[in-house]
């Protein structure tokens, strides 16, 4: 399969799998078509679908198993009990080198503990962290941590920067992407102590980094930095809340159009840009989750995944593996380590 | 004075003090007739320019001081050299009861440190809490703390939650106005050791509030509570990230608008609607962050105030007043530990 780029697919998660997971993955071969996948699902469900989709099936493997992990399963009972689970499989193809990486829609938690279980943590890296990217005033910024991890030390953070900053180079292909702490901003409040101790180490060490130092929760849709660094709390919040906020602001337009029948005329002529608006801030366009820190690319669609957000899934999978993003990491870690500009894992872990 | 209401006005603290003040208590005067101002600053600036507002001059007493504090003051430094600010002298003139409120636009930490050890917390109350307003898709929240305590106990929370409650309900006018505490989603992460143990207290305890459970990020602007308790590191990164998208939102629907000559003239058509969203969302009319849980009334208003800004402070200062805030939640906060529903402060103090 010289040429070729194999991504292994978790055909059963997610709300809407497997009808979503099949029509994104076709999407996503018109993209890429270098791209071969590897589908783990109920054959009897999958097959069917299949021969309606000849292209998508000629680019595909099935592997058949009619296991799979719930939305509702704990993260340590889906270990123990879903070795032979859709997501489980597809996770063990990418250690067992069958493909590049993995994408799933299914349950977040089960995903990340399996991914670490099977394709185990990057040396240098105590614990993966979730990023993503997102719209700003000046392109697209990348932030991480978004919920992996709920208390971070110092060490998580450092990581996490590192994390974020190959991803951005080699992903959103920035030269010299700049990074921020996430912190909050009054003088006399400079943050806890994990924050704190984070930037003094990512400014005096000897990382290749653009370290900008603190930013505040506006700076993250200003794009005031490529990279935004935070705990896995305070990420998750931060991205929520600019989600239900754009969701709040374009509620508010619909009504202020509806309010008068002039204003319903302007809608009419406004339309098209305002179509072009909705399409910059679409969701769907910044779908996939990337665990990043781990042996492997894994990429998490969201649970709600039509076929659009599924295919952009993929895309990220298949552009972190088309620009190198594993060699790159390993190399900057091993350069970092032996650099002694990073602690050494063990003495970062805390448990 | 019978009938009349006092508010103590910081006039120098602010980056457009003092026009904005003067300006802000001249609107607010005419919406508050009741209302008569203790003016703190340099007589020898302020005087001339209250000649020009002879009607604020008559319910105007001016008390001279020449000292400030700046806005890069510490809040050690302005607590100990600042005891002749004009600041501190209006702080101090509602500890001596010569008015039922103070507001500032001046430095935030210098007013709370002066604020705490003037007026000192509430029998019951280990710390105060910033708080403020803000449109949701069912009308308006409030959310505390915004950053005057970036760690937070479970009891500090605990405490948030009964001020903001009894807030809403004297101030927005709620009958019975539900509270959630701020956290992760994920089924598989349930937040931090504070908000866990907070939310078993909230649930166990005998409380009269209604207390919703966990809400995530998404659920500020949605509305899905009245009362969102975070902590102040939390909160202010909460509330500055949906500042931010509300303003990437907009900025992209001017580029949207700008983007053609038919959807120039639907924006000329639309502008009244779209006028009434900007006012809706106007964070003028949501300027005001009060701090909860002092012997006293203490409005911080925006650095960047306007004199609609100042106003709107002024407004939510009276309306503590006039809707017995501090009464009710002194009696609130007895009724709370005489039922030994809340732990004694001694026991709840974690220095």
């Amino acid at each position: 399969m010289t040429g070729h780029l194999t991504i292994a697919l978790d055909a059963m998660g997610g709300d809407n799998a497997p009808q979503s997971v099949l029509n994104g993955a076709n999407l996503a071969r018109k993209r890429f078509p270098q791209v071969r996948f590897l589908m783990y699902g109920d054959e009897a469900r999958l097959a069917p679908m299949l021969d309606r989709l000849p292209r998508l099936k000629k680019v595909t493997h099935l592997k058949h198993t009619d296991q799979v992990v719930t939305d509702d399963a704990k993260p340590s009972v889906a270990l123990r009990s879903g070795r032979g689970s859709s997501m489980r499989l597809a996770i063990d193809a990418v250690q067992e080198g069958h493909a590049a990486g993995i994408v799933s829609a299914g349950n977040t938690g089960a995903l990340m503990a399996m991914s670490k279980f099977v394709l185990k943590t990057l040396a240098g890296i105590d614990r993966p962290a979730m990023a993503s990217f997102f719209p700003t005033l000046r392109g697209e910024s990348v932030m991480l941590d978004l919920g992996a991890n709920v208390e971070c030390t110092a060490d998580n953070l450092v990581q996490f920067a590192v994390l974020g900053e190959v991803f951005a180079r080699t992903v959103l292909g920035l030269m010299r992407p700049t990074v921020g702490l996430l912190n909050v901003g009054s003088e006399e409040l400079k943050g806890n102590d994990a924050v704190r101790a984070a930037a003094a180490r990512l400014k005096e060490m000897s990382l290749p980094i653009d370290f900008h130092g603190f930013i505040e929760g506006n700076d993250i849709a200003a794009g005031t930095v490529d990279v935004i660094v935070a705990d896995g709390f305070t990420g998750n919040i931060a991205l929520k809340t600019a989600e239900g906020t754009a969701r709040l602001y374009s509620e508010f337009l619909r009504q202020a159009f509806r309010s008068s029948t002039v204003s319903k005329l302007g809608y009419l002529l406004a339309r098209p840009a305002l179509r072009k608006l909705r399409k910059r801030v679409d969701p769907r366009r910044y779908n996939g989750a990337v665990f990043l820190g781990l042996n492997g690319i894994v990429v998490k669609s969201h649970g709600g995944s039509d076929s659009l957000s599924f295919a952009t899934a993929i895309g990220v999978a298949v552009d972190m593996a088309v620009n190198g993003f594993l060699d790159t990491i390993r190399g900057e870690l091993e350069r970092l380590q032996s650099a002694g500009s990073m602690d050494q894992p063990a003495a970062a872990v805390k448990a």
